[in-house]
């Protein structure tokens, strides 16, 4: 670890009296998402970038009570790009006893450095499992298209909105036993479809990226909205392609 | 923009202490819509009309963190009545960066103008899309009777309350790429329907208005009831009209 | 209107700090059963009977913004038993214009007067209302047993609690197009099931009672969720009786 | 009653500002367990043993109203292991008139003493109910593989955490009349799977343990994920076990 911050250096770059402050903001919406069935019994979250900052909660929590003086800060500038098992760099590390970052911090690394976002959020949103256990077990991805919450979507979830006339697809990728795991697979479906603005894992959920954390939550919550309608589409046998 | 108001005038606008001014009204009913699932993902809205003043909320933004200071406020008489594209007379406009008024605008002017309604409420209901989703796809309207939530919705949005007895019809109109471009069908299904309280969007969501903001809020509520049920009718193939 | 108190004696029937006053009660259970989906739209509410005052909720308003000074109080030895159209005696009227009491006072008193209940709770639920639904047009109860939460209903709503292995049965009776005409139907309905703990009215809620209003609240608690599993049960077509 | 306690003694062993204290974690989380729809009208609960005291909430009350005033406290020591209707030792009983220890008491021992937890928690969770529901009148357990969700699971509910690899099995006993009769199947149940983390009370619900609240709570949001997209899978007809 090259943290060379005074104590008083690292606890300011997590106190704070501003409720946008980028800890504030992790603690605040980690609550919101619980309500939302996204981040229950310590799956899921969201890492803020800021400049040259990353923001990240502790894995295995309970991320509704999570507290300001809980996160991690990482330099964007690492050694060596996060990879499983890899060693990273500390701007901070919580002084609690126990904790260790995220386990989705090379999957989020991938979102910011592919994809030049400045949040990513992690969800185990039982429709986005849904929606993946009722695709065929070889589909390599979701589509859907004629849905007005289209339109809150962005390419590549950092471009232009989509139009209601636009097509949406989204990646499924294989789950793994270790999360980091995934990084290369979700890596490759990133390259293959540029124009995605999120990944789905198999019988595991979701991730979301955006320039900011708003448009990372507002991406989330049309997201989620269009794999709920769509899971229910499936099961009532319509199309999820096409306005017929 | 023919704003002749100074600063002061304009705070004094959408500035009050009374939790029932409508720009407070505005900020607290989006934050009871969100946890309700109709306005995730910056969708949908409510603007009030009260005597010569229309509140708006801006366009694209969290409807869930909206503050009365985001709060955009029309003259009711304008230079001419809002179209997809018009140019707008606007008595405040807020401050922050980047805010644009509704993009519902003209379709809030429908209810205002052809209703006399002193506010609409626009959502992204999922029961609203599932239900245009379950009719067929030359549907023109939705029809359910014999239900006790029926009673709570007036004719046409604005007259006497409905009967356990009589069958509430709703038209359904196309979506449109541009939500402002539903202005011209959604004017023509009012004509055509001048019982209808509401009318739904295919794929897309519901408009619904009341003689005040309480009738707009609890027939909203009345009719996503109703929705819902109806959506639930269908997949267990019971008649939505009659009382068998 | 025999109302013979001042109005500061008016006043001091429902302003109190104690937060288990009925006239805070009220308001504040009404809040709870919002978000439950209870009450949604104006819908149903609550009546609670202490010693000789019986409170009341208005008629039509929005439930979760009731306040303590909304809540009528009736003595609950009237000049003649609340019916249809009949006139009632008043202790307080609140004194914000348009309020009436509401239309269930018939229907609360059947609970006061036949089964000595001290409260009485009415909902819109849908879980109530698609049980009718997925009952025979001719079906004169609903029956489940083999439930843990069978275990929280008393015999006739006031008494002992059931067994496990008790089957519970709550009558169905049809809707009608003004709420008060419910009156002599489901007196009717509870002289012919003097055991069952709740009144089912097809197409509209449900009637739910007991002798405080903490028993009648989670008595109704209790009731909704077996509303809730025995809809699951049919949809699944799995039988509500035995234990298969 | 063995207590030797004065009645300041009993106090300090349940009035606390510190919100991780037990008796305040108990009506902390017994409000958040409600809005879960964990334990509605009185059902369910949690209790937690912190060294040589446990802290029960009273049977048969509203579970989201519960105070620190009204847990009782009793030595883990007794001078007989809790069984059906035994006498029990206490070091604190509430002062407020009617109050009994939970029905459970016999069972949360079971956790306490099988599986030396630290908390154990009852819910009447409906997801639990329908699964059990859904399984045949004889089947022994519910099993599933290849969630993420059973990542958050430990092995006998206070090991190492399963592999998303591995099945989850979790048996199912039959109800009883009488919660505390559950006391020696559940005990059998416990004997036969060492490995399985909860117990399935089929018609009625699940407990769940671990080493800490916080692992008995998270544990118990996994599991209820687990049996609440179970059930969508078996009404989907999606095999539960494999990856197919």
């Amino acid at each position: 670890m090259s943290n060379k911050l005074t104590h008083e250096e690292q606890e300011a770059l997590v106190i704070s009296e501003d409720p946008e402050h980028p800890a504030n903001l992790i603690s605040e919406l980690c609550r919101e998402f619980y309500k939302l069935g996204w981040v229950t019994g310590t799956g899921g979250g969201i890492s803020i970038r800021q400049g040259e900052h990353v923001y990240l909660a502790p894995s295995g929590v309970q991320k509704e009570r999570i507290k300001p003086e809980h996160i991690f800060v990482l330099p964007f500038a690492q050694s060596s790009v996060p990879r499983p098992g890899s060693k990273r760099d500390f701007l901070r590390i919580p002084s609690k006893k126990g904790l260790t970052e995220s386990q989705c911090t090379p999957l989020f690394w991938n979102a910011f450095t592919m994809r030049e976002a400045g949040a990513c959020i992690h969800t185990h949103s039982q429709h986005a499992v849904m929606l993946t256990l009722l695709h065929p077990r070889d589909a390599q991805s979701f589509k859907i298209s004629h849905q007005e919450m289209i339109k809150g979507v962005r390419i590549g979830g950092v471009g232009k909105t989509l139009s209601f006339f636009n097509t949406l697809e989204i990646p499924i990728i294989d789950n793994t036993a270790v999360e980091e795991d995934l990084t290369e697979s979700m890596a490759a479906a990133m390259e293959k479809y540029p124009d995605a603005p999120a990944i789905l894992v198999r019988r595991h959920g979701v991730y979301v990226w955006g320039n900011t954390w708003e448009q990372a939550k507002t991406q989330s919550e049309c997201l989620d909205y269009l794999f709920e309608i769509a899971v229910k589409m499936l099961l009532a046998k319509l199309p999820l392609v096409g306005d017929n």
